[in-house]
């Protein structure tokens, strides 16, 4: 049973030393060539070897007219080849000894009769050579430790602890750029496609043992194998978070997903209570999954729920309380000692209650500094959200000051740049002096690249609507107590 | 009862000929420089007075050191002064003449017992000189016809017909970065504050009878008039879509709301309701308050529920068809005609029903204008959702080109270059020929500059998240309902 992960077929699959593409051509808009362009550019140092029926060059290669043909049997096949032909091909590479694939093309149970039939031959192939794939009908993956993505996007982001499998290969592939953007760290993303050898029970038990996973996030349209999924998927939630998105819950969804992976689907009540119960958190939206994941990848876990607010702007302050009020947190009740510290160092226009409304202060270590270490110290508080977090840090801010700039005196942009380069990086050590998990919004989050640097820099999720950031954190506490529940269950 | 919008006390004071601050100085890092500064770079063709009472030059302006000093009455003052001097400064105003104000300074009913009384003090001076004025405790206003901007934080993108009246001046100021990332096409934007003059239901009457609104956005954390707002806010909305976002529905966001601008909170279920009977949608979060305030403003409104759902990508588009199961929307069935024309055009692996997935096809007119114009045209069709508008038309997928160039030939990447900008008119074009709503989702629609130009140039709203589009979907066409509804109770 704990066998070492780099056994499994997963990670043989992920980490070959050697690739052969079927499908890449001359042409760039094709799917082949997108995979072996990006394999490319993502760094990728094994060996690439490309078949092509007929040119004698793709992409700058030596084309080779067959599997046959081949100098070595490669470690990895990617086959974007016309429906009807992957079995034989497949048999092919079986022959010259290759044990692993990853079948993009698609058209089988998704599609027709005609497609399953297609899917049967497939399965006698691969049982004859005893080949373990990916798909069909997925995009491959991406895994930054071994510099590959065989995705139709290129990601040049940060390699971190998230890993992430998937029915869908849009999602694996056009997360990307948001992943880039949020600055995610990705360490092995996985496109499922139609399951037809490995699937999301596999997922769940090589991410558990890999020990660079930190956090799991699913898409899921259905599940195939239900009680194998709820044995790995409590293993895995014991000691890493899971994150799932469900897709095929009303009678749309699950007629969508029909026809995109072949899923069968469960009612979304159903499947709501089937993921609490293996200890997975289910996400509303696409968007809120990578949220929660970039949560989990870069911040502790809280150990209670009572939350300090600390924000310089009463509205999305009052959002962030109002959407505590609906979640499983509580707003810390601040102690006689803590209020009045935060009393003595607002000013009169400030709040001291929670959440800790600053107002305005032309002082800017109130905010930048001395407030975040009052709620860092407090016992009484396990985690704090903030709101315009480095928001004096704003460009925007600067903007003002220079288009004003012929009416000003000159030094005026220079004292605007000092203060903002002093402030983000005392606030990022005040909030984070405690070791409680920080989360923080800000309107502006994406544009303002003061907002970016802290984000980069403190390790702390920015995320646009305060109301998101809060159930971010909430996801958070409510892992604390899943964990919780499991060893209790266990012990 | 039909008063001209602009003889209403709002409309003075968003449309001053010469404008007074005071609390501008020479730090930078004020309130009131803040505001004056923002004014200036709005490009504000007023006069401008600054009054100081110590230093003659401020910010490049030769000031005045008191109200009785200047050359003439001010047709509009902006205060950022200590709280217990706001009610002397206003005497003096409306000595001199001045019948407009604007109080960003805070202190009163929201802190304490002196603060209440010194509100009195204040209301007893302006009906003596019969002043109205936004505020205490607000930001002031933006208003982009008049080129100006009082707030904190500036704004240089589109003028359009969003209104937005708030008791949060932050969310007034701070959604601005956004509104401009995500091109809101802004009309005027007020923050009440405490409402000590002019409330939520002045803006209400306001935005109704101003010609250039077309839809309104409310920040609320109580409501002081609900009687008076009920009346206003349905005549509103038998003209122009109402959305809010509420704070005070529970006790935690309660208690943040009474010590943020003194409201008055409902519980939530209770304020559901009642905007509910007042013809206003209610949004979830802060962000989608402004995405479907972007959606009002770019798109007519559905005639119909019936949703066809066009996709690239088979999980998003998953993620939406289950979205359309959970909303007021239905997917549109497609008559055997629809089904038979879409079939013909997509590939193999594509999917005729609802949602209508690509997969992937290497001629882009497939996506981009033959699909688009099958669905644009069909009867059964009231509404179209895409996801995955202007993939091709990548940066990213650019990039995989270029990094992979010194292996391809040099002119693939001017092969792609051509391959972006002949795609997104066309599909623009097809989308909206017939003439019914069209809203758009795109993972990386932040990012891609190609995305981004699809929703200056076409007016089509794109949003990061699958689900949130839908719901901006099913807010549109539950506008349409309301509308009907309100049209019926009057007939």
């Amino acid at each position: 049973m704990s066998r070492s992960y780099t056994e499994s077929a997963l990670f043989r699959i992920l980490n070959p030393q050697s690739v052969c593409f079927m499908g890449a051509s001359n042409r760039i808009n094709s799917m082949g060539t997108m995979a072996l362009l990006n394999t490319l550019g993502s760094g990728y140092r094994g060996k690439v070897y490309v078949v092509h029926p007929k040119d004698r060059t793709v992409q700058g290669f030596s084309a080779y007219s067959s599997i046959a043909a081949l100098p070595e049997a490669p470690d990895l096949l990617i086959l974007v080849v016309p429906t009807v032909v992957v079995p034989q091909v497949l048999a092919e590479a079986g022959k010259r000894g290759t044990r692993r694939a990853v079948v993009i093309t698609a058209g089988y149970n998704e599609v027709d009769e005609a497609g399953k039939e297609l899917q049967k031959q497939i399965d006698e192939v691969v049982e004859e050579y005893r080949i373990r794939y990916l798909g069909p009908n997925c995009l491959g993956f991406v895994n930054r430790s071994h510099c590959i993505n065989t995705t139709t996007i290129p990601f040049d982001g940060r390699s971190g602890g998230i890993a992430f499998a998937s029915h869908s290969g849009s999602y694996v592939c056009q997360a990307l750029p948001y992943a880039e953007e949020m600055d995610l760290g990705i360490a092995e993303w996985i496109s499922l496609g139609n399951e037809g050898n490995l699937d999301v029970v596999d997922s769940l038990d090589y991410f558990r043992r890999h020990p660079g996973v930190r956090v799991v996030g699913l898409y899921l349209e259905g599940i195939r194998r239900p009680e194998a999924f709820r044995k790995a998927a409590l293993r895995l939630a014991a000691s890493k978070p899971v994150v799932a998105l469900y897709s095929g819950g009303t009678r749309e969804g699950a007629r969508s997903a029909a026809s995109h992976t072949g899923a069968v689907s469960t009612p979304g009540a159903v499947m709501a209570g089937f993921l609490r119960q293996c200890g997975i958190l289910q996400a509303e939206t696409s968007l809120q999954l990578l949220q929660w994941l970039n949560a989990f990848e870069r911040q502790p876990l809280p150990k209670g729920p009572r939350v300090a607010i600390l924000t310089n702007s009463g509205g999305p302050g009052t959002s962030m309380a109002d959407q505590v009020g609906k979640s499983e947190l509580v707003l810390a009740s601040f102690s006689g000692e803590v209020k009045e510290r935060l009393s003595k160092t607002l000013p009169r226009t400030g709040s001291a209650s929670n959440p800790v409304d600053l107002s305005f202060a032309s002082d800017l270590s109130v905010y930048g500094e001395k407030l975040p270490r009052i709620l860092a110290q407090a016992d009484e508080v396990d985690a704090i959200m903030v709101y315009g977090l480095a928001v004096y840090a704003s460009e925007l801010w600067k903007r003002m000051g220079r288009r004003a700039m012929k009416e000003i005196p000159l030094e005026t942009e220079e004292m605007v740049t000092d203060m903002l380069s002093a402030q983000a990086d005392t606030m990022i050590q005040a909030l984070t002096s405690s070791g409680k998990p920080v989360i923080a919004a800000n309107l502006d989050a994406r544009m303002d690249p003061g907002v970016r640097r802290v984000m980069v820099q403190g390790n702390i999720p920015v995320y646009t609507a305060p109301e998101e950031s809060v159930r971010a954190m909430e996801a958070l506490w409510r892992y604390t107590r899943i964990r919780e529940r499991i060893e209790d269950h266990r012990a």
